[in-house]
């Protein structure tokens, strides 16, 4: 059964060329009118241009480690290193081309078949699981070659620089698509819908076009970006544990070290083979309603994923009892993604809006109470997940659920790029004035895309927490075997309490970075947009032929997300390092163990509170507490807006963030010795 | 040296007497006109009918608990129990009695003696002397009578109980006081100043007497047994440290058991010294400017202290690398206290008062990342006390740190408690309309109030730290000698990470559950301002002889603070309980890391936001960026009210929340071998 890990590059590029044909099919369904096509092409464009930019940055940052690592650690990691970033670059690419590509043709499809949302809603999934499947399968590639060179246990450690490029990439991924879209998304609300009382994505409106680049950029490429990390993080997690399985050790009662080595590699190729099969069977699940065929999608995948781990497992030199932590990873996935529904489209929704009747000010308190509420659960489903995987398989258990939860990434993923592409066609239907019944049924797709975003993001902190505690255990693994002792940070030794208070409060630090670069930011657009308006007659009267500077707008958000990207990148990648060397590898473990804890609880509280804010004012805009345009709904806006940075710059860059501090101490984790 | 200690009782006797005496003679001074009286009469019987209520439950609580202690831990915690619950009742009686009795002649010297402030100065200062001394010296009193009885190694534990009876008093009377006054002010403002438009403090408006009431029943009787708690806390937790120096420990090479028990003790007589020398100075400072005398009575006593504390130590057995710690825990309060005050009255105030300009959702967003960002450097200032306290003398340090850092909370406690006294004197000056000129007066001391107290939640925040790390090492060397071996608590064991995930997560829940209790009693409040406004015919238009019902809003508050001051009283009490028993040592070891971390965090990121937003308010109020009544001033009103419940109910929680569970652990240790 461990032979078949050779086969994994095979399956991927198998995975890739089916991403390819999805993504041909969808190019050739029909684009529109000139008005859809000219919409579509300015963000496609924005888009493009936006990741060309931003890869150029990166391009030069990459090689800069590189060079370091090949310096201080080995070449072959900084090989590793840049073939991670490559291949996370090339993931964000795929699907930014295919989500570009696919908006307008969902809002024709809508056009075309209204009232029947089956085909909008069938060609949006396709376009998001372009994304999906070059996720999984260039994550899965990347892994599988590295194993195939370096899959013995002496040379393992190579492959953690895969992860550390990934992450890389993935942190300015996030936090500059994270920027963008809020730069863009704030400021055209607060001048559009507050100040000038038009409707969201109007034409009128010169930030709308930014705003939905923004949701490519952030949405698309960014969570893009942290769930290929994720993925392939929690399989080199577990596969760098299993590296430690030599005699004597409590890992190696578990099997083999090549079995518990191989188990990963072949999870995540079950998974795959799952995702293809969930995917194939939207064609026949499309003519459900939207919401269940999404679902039962999902489920499909994760029951033929469980079966074919049960069948791998059963099959190789490693204990039963690996696959409690295979189960327990997959359903505290679906399990966290749950309670993030209840929490942003639940009860607490309705609390806010009630509280929204005595102004804004009680709408935010209510809001962020409800975040600060929503943590307990998902941290109680992480501390399951921990205890039985635990109990069951050790350490190496912790990895190994992490790859359950993440085994199926190519259709989670492809949910998750869903929820962007609909919102996306929604504007494009907005803009191109097709009228009511499209932009209902548009609209329908997008309020699913709402509730796919919040489950994804329940995914990706959940599978970054779990990812975030194997790395911590490969990193005290890899630095006993340096050091030939067993390495043991105990929490009563004020070096490790120094770590944990400075690593807790780098989350905070970090969320305070994103935070002010979006409000600066959303303050120049704001002046940008006001001065638009003011300045080009006719914009705000819609007068036939005013066009508004959109190209302004872009550029704006463009320059901020790639100014401001570059110092919460630089303090997530130099802390571990800095902390290290000066305090050393105890205070490290530290301060990785402060990072996990403050950066899943801000990371939950972040992104529940924005989601929740978000439905909130929707929930109100379906006409309840006074409906549009109320004082209960301008109040609603207020937290919608608060939300928006939480939820999609400051929160989701948490994960990241401990995900990356983890890999680069795992990755320096010799030099500390 | 060491026979000293003895003198302890009646040093505080002293000192107790003095603050009876300043009570008398601050008694005796003019209380005004009939209005006058009559409003400070409201205020009075309000707040001490809300004391004797939340004391007959806390009685209740209290007799429950002790009972329980008496049976499982022993007869004589119990009585330790029940000790340090009363005294830290009776200091808060004491206080709150000589606040109410202040304010109005607080009021009364600023109009006689108009324009200058120094009288009412010196009037309001002398009232919170008394919550000052009182706190110090019953706190003293406790511990040094417990230390007579106890003071033995084989015995100490039993002191433990002082500390756990006024951590449970502290938590209950910070909750609930926290919930009452913020129910009073956000209700009020949310109707007051922006529905109604009349300014604050307003006699029409019923809620303002409730409002004032508040201030005394959070920010003097809370804000007192916090800091109690605070001081008993951190002697307490460096005796029990101190008692485990047996030979060959290495706490037992700095020196004898005896001195090293004895020296927190003799370090807070110093302190207490000290505060009585800083308090009497006021009488030659209080002809300086107002913000420099006090200041510099705190800067007299802290200097005196450290005088004092090196004599001491020179004199005794013990290695004089200790008062490295006594030094950087004053000097280290000192530091956060300053970075507190420039995160809440310096540049950032002013970057949120601008980012108001475009409305309140940037306003929100600003504070919000301010109140991230401070959490930073507090956090370095903990760091570096904990490394130097380490680096000289141990684990022992941090808990000398922390007595270091408190042992003048006579002075600290009086200048605190003159903040909510000034803020009822203008109360009262507007409520009994004396004036613009004697309202400009209680105004100043008002303003200066607002940073006192900021500056004393960053003591608050920094001693709750260094206490809780102390009651956290106590703990593991308790359970240690328990064990008979070395307890050491591993980052990596997965229990650890459960305990410190769970523990991570309790200050975020308390936070929800706080923040959804003034959420749901300001919208009562709202309700029943807004009827009395519609249903008191003349009451809004000010019709002469017209008066609100305020025993109502009374009710409102105190019926609110009562009942849900409950279930996060128990949450804290109850959780290291059970997962000390059911998942064992270890994993409350871990979960009181992970409190720590995110309490402290969560403490600092709530007061500075909240008093960064008051004053952004009060900054635009003062004719900043179009002043009071523009769209710019309704923003910031907007983050100011949000910012009510972070400052002065979650926020301060938090210190209180990390302390209790850690002193509950400690007294249960001996159970859980």
């Amino acid at each position: 059964m461990e032979g078949l890990t050779s086969f994994a590059p095979y399956l991927s590029i198998g995975g890739l060329i089916i991403a390819f044909l999805i993504y041909l099919y969808v190019g050739k369904q029909p684009d529109g009118n000139d008005r859809m096509r000219e919409i579509a092409k300015l963000i496609q464009d924005g888009a493009m241009v936006y990741l060309k930019r931003q890869n150029t940055i990166l391009i030069i940052f990459i090689i800069v480690v590189a060079i370091a690592l090949g310096i201080f650690i080995g070449v072959h990691t900084a090989y590793a290193y840049i073939g991670g970033a490559v291949c996370s670059m090339l993931a964000g690419m795929f699907g930014m081309k295919a989500a570009t590509k696919t908006n307008v043709r969902t809002t024709e499809a809508a056009r075309r078949f209204k009232p029947n949302a089956g085909k909008a809603l069938s060609i949006a999934f396709l376009g998001g699981s372009v994304m999906g499947l070059s996720v999984a399968s260039l994550g899965l590639l990347g892994v599988g070659v590295l194993f195939i060179i370096y899959g013995e246990p002496s040379t393992a450690a190579v492959i953690n620089g895969f992860a550390m490029g990934a992450s890389t990439i993935a942190l300015f991924a996030r936090v500059g698509g994270g920027i963008y879209t809020k730069t863009a998304d704030v400021g055209s609300d607060l001048v559009g819908k507050v100040e000038a009382g038009i409707p969201e994505d109007d034409p009128r409106n010169p930030g709308v076009i930014a705003d939905n680049v923004g949701d490519n950029v952030g949405d698309v490429a960014g969570l893009g970006a942290d769930i290929f990390e994720s993925y392939a993080g929690s399989i080199i997690a577990s596969i760098a544990i299993g590296a430690t399985a030599i005699a004597g050790s409590k890992v190696a009662e578990l099997g083999s070290t090549t079995a518990l080595m191989s188990l990963p590699i072949l999870l995540a190729m079950v998974g795959l083979i799952a995702s293809l099969i969930g995917i194939g069977a939207m064609r026949f699940l499309e003519n459900f309603n939207p919401a269940a065929a999404l679902r039962n999608s999902t489920f499909i995948a994760a029951i033929l994923f469980l079966v074919g781990g049960y069948f791998i497992i059963a099959n190789m030199d490693v204990d039963n009892g690996v696959y409690w932590a295979v189960l327990v990873g997959c359903l505290s996935g679906i399990a966290i993604g749950l309670i993030t529904e209840h929490y942003t489209a639940g009860k607490p929704v309705i609390r806010i809006a009630e509280s929204s009747e005595t102004g804004a000010a009680t709408n935010i308190i209510t809001g962020l109470a409800v975040g600060l509420e929503s943590c307990a659960l998902p941290i109680i489903a992480i501390c399951i997940s921990i205890y039985v995987a635990n109990h069951f398989a050790g350490i190496y258990g912790i990895g190994i659920a992490a790859v359950g939860m993440l085994a199926t990434t190519g259709i989670i993923m492809s949910v998750d790029a869903y929820g962007p592409i609909a919102d996306n066609a929604g504007g494009i239907s907005e803009m191109s004035a097709l009228g009511e019944d499209v932009r209902k049924i548009t609209d329908s797709l997008d309020a699913l895309g709402n509730t796919t975003a919040a489950i994804g993001k329940g995914f990706a902190i959940g599978s970054a927490a779990l990812t975030a505690l194997a790395m911590f255990s490969a990193y005290t693994l890899t630095i006993s075997s340096s050091m030939g002792t067993t390495f043991e940070i105990i929490l009563t030794d004020p070096n490790v309490v120094i770590g944990l208070l400075i690593g807790g409060t780098l989350p905070f630090f970090i969320g305070a970075l994103t935070m002010t670069s979006v409000g600066k930011a959303a303050f120049k657009m704001v002046n940008e947009i006001r001065r638009q308006f003011r300045e080009i007659p006719g914009l705000l009267e819609g007068k036939e032929g005013v066009k508004p500077d959109v190209e302004k707008c872009i550029d704006i958000s463009t320059k901020a997300a790639l100014t401001e990207m570059i110092i919460p990148g630089i303090v997530a990648i130099a802390s571990p390092v800095i902390i290290g060397f000066v305090l050393g590898p105890y205070a490290l473990g530290g301060m990785l163990a402060g990072a996990t804890v403050t950066g899943v609880l801000l990371a939950l509280f972040m992104a529940n509170a924005g989601g929740a804010w978000d439905n909130a004012k929707k929930h109100v805009e379906q006409g309840n507490f006074g409906g549009k345009g109320s004082d209960v709904h301008k109040a609603t806006v207020v937290g919608d807006t608060v939300g928006d940075p939480f939820k999609d710059t400051s929160g989701p860059s948490m994960n990241i963030l401990i995900k990356l501090m983890s890999v680069v101490s795992l990755v320096i984790a010799p030099l500390l010795v």
